[in-house]
């Protein structure tokens, strides 16, 4: 299939009309017709070459909702067919062969199809193929399809700790951190149950945080009030892409409470065995998870009115969109409406 | 009580005959007649005041082995009573009263009677006081007394996390460094149905972990050794008190993975977030668990014939005996008989 899709010719964009030819559909494929795609941290460095090793014409996106287009051989139709709306999210496809797969734990697999690292095959673009069907996920009825988008990779890295980690509705939470993967980590968590708590910098999003479902707001850039929130949670997801004060944060967990990483640091995470040790403390990470996680994140966001705030573009403004990411203005999430 | 201890008087040592009153015998708190007590690298710590903060005389000693002498008011005798077999391990008493402590997560009550830092009321003593009989641990019938001191406090704390992070028996798992603590680990794993791995720098203790249960040996001073060994392991337990290259250790872990500290290491502990999200590792780390964890501890190495290995020290080679922990050349636990 002839595709045009939205490349960045060159590191740093901008993105440009780019047509390539996806080839005949093979067996467990599927092409969707991208209708919203969101756009993620990750897209940004894969255009700004963030990390050397780009390869240009890139086309980025990895947060695809659309309608299915084509089946190949093989699709399971009772459950992929043509006119499904459906999400292509950070992963098109694993190999379904290996022990990991077989496990369920296709986020592993050592042959993952990482939609973002396509090269071409990216979801800015009209068309995005999945290479295996099990990847592709149906979304529900009751979520708009700009609100989806960022379901597929956002929400996906907040809610596959949730489960990893096993924290239970009991549950005092933090979250630091109230952009795109935070706005909707607040949400999961209070609808799971947790009293919430927003840890940022400064005050800006206090109501934000309040309307997503937190209870409570901690300030971090004002002094004293990180530590005053000491020994309180027993579960605490860090959102930012910042270099902060770590041990600080393991400080605000209960005894044998988790402080879990989903933003990327720049620098290295640096803890004192002695900030882990004496209360049992754990660091965690989080990658979304498999196939069936995020079915259940879904369906989770579809039956608790579960939203991602969203800026939508239209595709002149592709690059004004993209720039919303590099600055950190979108709130919370900048769709491309296609 | 008119109690003969065994205390440094400064910095350093060495042990001097010392008697001290333990007063008149509290509700709740039981009196146990010490006959053995294991030796633990914190002994040392306190003797020697590693950490500055030493108070002297200072009796030390909180794996210790004895005969109930006597129970105060409250007592269960159904469970402590005059006579029993029993171990007082790194906690001699807790609140009872505390939510931390009514959930059964006594080790993190924040008023518990940590044995060792009471000054002179450690186990190098012809007797120890328990302030909280539920702390008392009778010791299976299998165990002797002199192999069932180290299991108090060294056991239990590589016990905790099998439990903690739940470990399966169908798990990879590596334990760094064989010493007091990753001698009984390796049994526990083994015996927990694992397929056990130790790492150490050199060959030295390759036979001796064979005959533990591990099956296989890495010699990390080996170069290429421990690469070869990236992506094996479900879990790695280290209980090594030196600096590693953590992001190596980390990085033989299967996706999904934990590398739990029970050594605490000099230095902090340095990891990128890289070594970490892409395959959702985790950094884990344990005490010795609660009473009821410490129960199942013994229980479990009762009936599977976990023991530690020991050199028994007669009272007058005291210092001979907190000298060979503070060398490291115990194989693999010092314990003092009385």
């Amino acid at each position: 299939m002839q595709v045009e899709a939205f490349a960045a010719m060159k590191a740093g964009g901008p993105l440009e009309s780019y047509r390539y030819d996806s080839g005949p559909l093979g067996a467990e494929e599927v092409d969707v017709r991208v209708t919203h795609c969101g756009i993620c941290h990750t897209d940004v460095d894969i255009i700004d070459d963030h990390h050397g090793i780009g390869r240009f014409p890139a086309v980025a996106g990895h947060e695809a909702i659309g309608v299915v287009e084509a089946v190949g051989d093989g699709v399971d139709t009772a459950r992929i067919k043509v006119g499904d709306r459906v999400g292509v999210g950070a992963i098109a496809g694993s190999c379904m062969r290996c022990t990991t797969c077989i496990a369920g734990r296709t986020q592993f697999c050592a042959h993952r199809d990482d939609t973002v690292l396509r090269g071409v095959g990216g979801g800015f673009a009209r068309y995005v193929r999945a290479s295996q069907w099990r990847h592709v996920q149906p979304i529900p009825d009751a979520i708009p399809s700009a609100e989806a988008a960022p379901l597929l990779c956002a929400g996906a890295t907040v809610f596959a700790p949730i489960l990893r980690y096993g924290v239970r509705p009991t549950d005092q939470v933090a979250v630091v951190g109230l952009g795109g993967l935070g706005h909707l980590a607040v949400q999961f968590l209070a609808k799971w149950g947790c009293e919430v708590t927003v840890i940022s910098r400064s005050r800006n999003k206090e109501q934000d945080a309040y309307s997503l479902g937190a209870t409570d707001f901690v300030a971090s850039g004002t002094p004293g009030e990180l530590e005053a929130a000491a020994g309180r949670f027993d579960f605490v997801l860090s959102t930012v892409t910042a270099d902060l004060p770590w041990g600080d944060y393991l400080d605000t967990l209960r005894p044998g409470g988790t402080l879990c990483f989903v933003g990327v640091p720049p620098s290295s995470i640096t803890v004192s065995a002695m900030n882990l040790l004496p209360n049992a403390k754990t660091i965690g990470s989080g990658i979304p998870g498999g196939i069936e996680d995020t079915r259940q994140m879904l369906a989770f966001a579809g039956r608790h009115d579960i939203r991602s705030q969203v800026q939508t573009y239209s595709l002149p403004d592709l690059d004004k969109a993209l720039d919303s990411v590099r600055e950190g203005s979108a709130r919370y999430r900048a769709v491309l409406e296609l």
